[in-house]
């Protein structure tokens, strides 16, 4: 335990945080006041809240903190920052659209459900429309930023921790500031396209995309039905572990796998590659010399060419769902929406659905082949994103690297420790078959130990 | 038009009613208030409502009365009736579940949302868990009975309006029954297995799933997220086209169709063939007879063996997602849910996701080849259910002749107009292939004209 841990709690992880609380040597009030003064003290900078009332997230703490130990769930007392594009009982929900100001749908999306069910407290902080610290009267704690609806690339105000010039990436954008920042220890936040991975990446921390409808994704907005995934962010693998084990992530059987040494480890490129910048270049090339020096087996493959659709099957398969999910905003408030969103309800692109149906089935016939190809693989270690954040507010980011595994329905886990040209974090993703979720996350612990310590980038927070 | 329409006015089609508010020969207030004439009289036997608030249905619909006829939408004044499981800002929305009493999710689903835009009133009456006639005092409109989630068999005290010891079918009983009853023009349906369909065959009604995810499926119970989909009761194909046009569901391009005379039809049977009863026996051979005797031409095919593992298939997937999707419940309410989920949760069928997978991949794979079969034909004639509604309210029937075509993604239209051994109504599904839903609704036009004339069962309502 670092000295700070002593003195600045936020900084604590929430298998330390759980870990104290359960010992009796942290009160859940005292805990969430710490993250509540990181935030204050950030909160100028970062910008990661669309919503928060602290009153009401200390008469959360209080609460829990009366609870008799025995009734106590396992996240009892972890606080747990929300994406604003998932409901929650006792908050707006505004998709960062003026068409939801103020929309309040008095229930728990089913993450949200479970999440409060095991002792999570659910925290943010007002940001609104108009941003501003005043501490909101009604009872409601809080959410974090997003882009429009969760599908445009337009960032909200939020920042990078680690540069305020730089984006967090998005579209979970809050969700992966907060957490970068040592604003709450846990995050969830969505992915459709990169939404979680990207921002991972950007932020220098965990995200972690289980495998599709592994975790309930209803309450939250549809985008593309067939790709939205609901994730995690942590600092931490142990912090994943936690979520998995309260979502019921579960493998079938374990699969053997006794650390980085004598494992064999895929390096994929992908047919984007030539969307790579020097930041990623050196990162998966210093990867993979790393897990070679550390005794595993590291082969560069290709996917068959076939795999080289995707990137595109991706995109008409996002904008032809998106056409049917967004009708609803744009007849009631066209003017009101972006015009990524109009587009696609109006089919811009002019895509068939015979077009859409051959991209939909040449994925969904891909999927057991990838499974094949990661099964003989500890993990593939493939690029989150193209490079470091890039600077700016106003784009979030390309999910280029990301979209095909959302795509293949796999787990994926970003995982930290390298930097770019101006020492701004880069992650790898880590690619398992589907429904290889708890396999990943292992093999992530013992690859995240490597990449941290080794990998070239250190968090100056 | 009957004279009966004229004196009976909740007799009247969506069709018919919109086309008289139009022509000013019918007010919106006056067509409400003779639905809930009709549900009064029939309320005590049918029981079809879980939700409804007679004053609030007034109120709205003075206040569509008061709307200029300029800013008036495509579905003006048009009473709609919900489904439980589907979110009304205005309304609890329940499941049939006393672990959701009370619950009140402020917000619309995307299905609702786009109606009400379009000026429909939705619709309903006080069923609640103790039924009875009283007026709520809340200002809130209705919804329609379901069984739990919309995810088991066993019924609510919903009786079939043709024979009050018969059952409505499931799992969107009450909409299924208040159209058959004309108690509504219109309702809203879901379908993960054989939801829609089931009970339109039941009822008499012309029963409709769309495409999988051709309408949005925001803001509704999650079963089994690659099945559920949002469908429409009606009366007639013309209010169905009402439905079509409002949720923006268009074909490609328009295949050749120039009525049943030269078109050519295919007989299916399929795999569960041995389940059906003399019912649907007859009703297909009829169906057959009837379509040659009208100029077409009608070939019973079978498809390749490969399809025959989908309906165990469905079962497994719908099993595996169902996991997921009650886990919230099972974790806040074990106690409160029934046995069917808490098996689904508890993983009693002992399916691996290996099973899981190989089932969801073995349909994906299927999809486009019943694309290619179906699109060879003016509409695959298939049985809807194994035969008239079976005696008692207890169960809703099987899902067995349904869930491939829900599984499958294809579009499935049923066409009433035969009957069984007791006199009660056997409807025949009709299926296109992916994206062809206003062509079957052509189709099924055609055909319907022929089923309804000439095929025996003849409402005595």
């Amino acid at each position: 335990m670092t000295p700070s841990k002593t003195t600045e709690l936020w900084r604590l992880t929430a298998s330390e945080a759980l870990s104290r609380i359960h010992a009796d040597e942290l009160s859940v009030q005292g805990y969430a006041e710490s993250l509540l003064q990181r935030v204050k003290a950030r909160d100028e900078q970062v910008k990661a809240w669309a919503y928060l009332d602290e009153s009401a997230i200390i008469e959360q703490a209080r609460a829990l903190d009366a609870v008799p130990k025995k009734k106590r769930g396992p996240l009892h007392g972890l606080p747990i920052a929300v994406k604003d594009v998932i409901y929650t009982k006792d908050m707006p929900t505004q998709y960062n659209s003026s068409l939801y100001e103020g929309s309040f749908p008095k229930v728990d999306a089913a993450s949200v459900r479970i999440l409060r069910h095991a002792g999570a407290l659910i925290f943010g902080r007002p940001y609104l429309f108009s941003h501003g610290l005043s501490v909101n009267s009604q009872p409601n704690p809080g959410k974090t930023t997003t882009t429009q609806f969760a599908a445009i690339h337009i960032g909200p105000k939020t920042s990078n921790p680690h540069d305020p010039l730089c984006t967090p990436g998005g579209s979970s954008t809050g969700s992966g500031a907060a957490v970068a920042d040592f604003q709450a220890p846990i995050a969830l936040g969505t992915q459709t396209g990169g939404s979680i991975i990207r921002p991972s990446s950007f932020n220098g921390i965990y995200g972690f995309k289980p495998t599709w409808d592994a975790v309930s994704r209803e309450g939250q907005k549809v985008y593309a039905l067939i790709f939205d995934t609901l994730g995690w962010y942590a600092r931490c693998i142990d912090d994943l572990v936690l979520l998995a084990d309260v979502f019921s992530v579960h493998d079938d059987e374990e699969i053997e796998f006794n650390g980085v040494k004598g494992a064999r480890f895929a390096i994929c490129k992908t047919v984007v590659w030539p969307f790579a910048g020097p930041g990623t270049h050196g990162a998966l090339s210093q990867a993979a010399t790393l897990l070679r020096a550390h005794g595993a087996t590291v082969e560069e493959i290709d996917l068959p060419s076939e795999f080289d659709h995707i990137p595109e099957w991706h995109r008409v398969v996002l904008h032809s769902e998106g056409r049917t999910a967004f009708l609803p905003e744009y007849r009631v408030g066209r003017d009101q929406i972006d015009q990524v969103l109009i587009n696609h309800v109006e089919n811009a692109d002019g895509f068939t659905h015979k077009t859409h149906l051959e991209a939909f089935d040449g994925i969904s016939a891909l999927r057991p082949k990838i499974d094949d190809i990661a099964g003989r693989y500890a993990a593939i270690i493939t690029p989150s994103v193209p490079d470091e954040a890039p600077a700016g507010l106003e784009s979030t980011g390309s999910h280029i690297f990301c979209s095909m595994w959302t795509a293949l329905h796999t787990p994926v886990l970003n995982v930290p420790g390298f930097k770019g040209a101006h020492d701004m974090p880069i992650g790898l993703s880590l690619v398992a078959p589907r429904y290889h979720d708890r396999h990943l996350l292992k093999v992530g612990k013992a690859v995240g130990e490597i990449f941290e310590v080794e990998g070239g980038w250190q968090s100056r927070m």
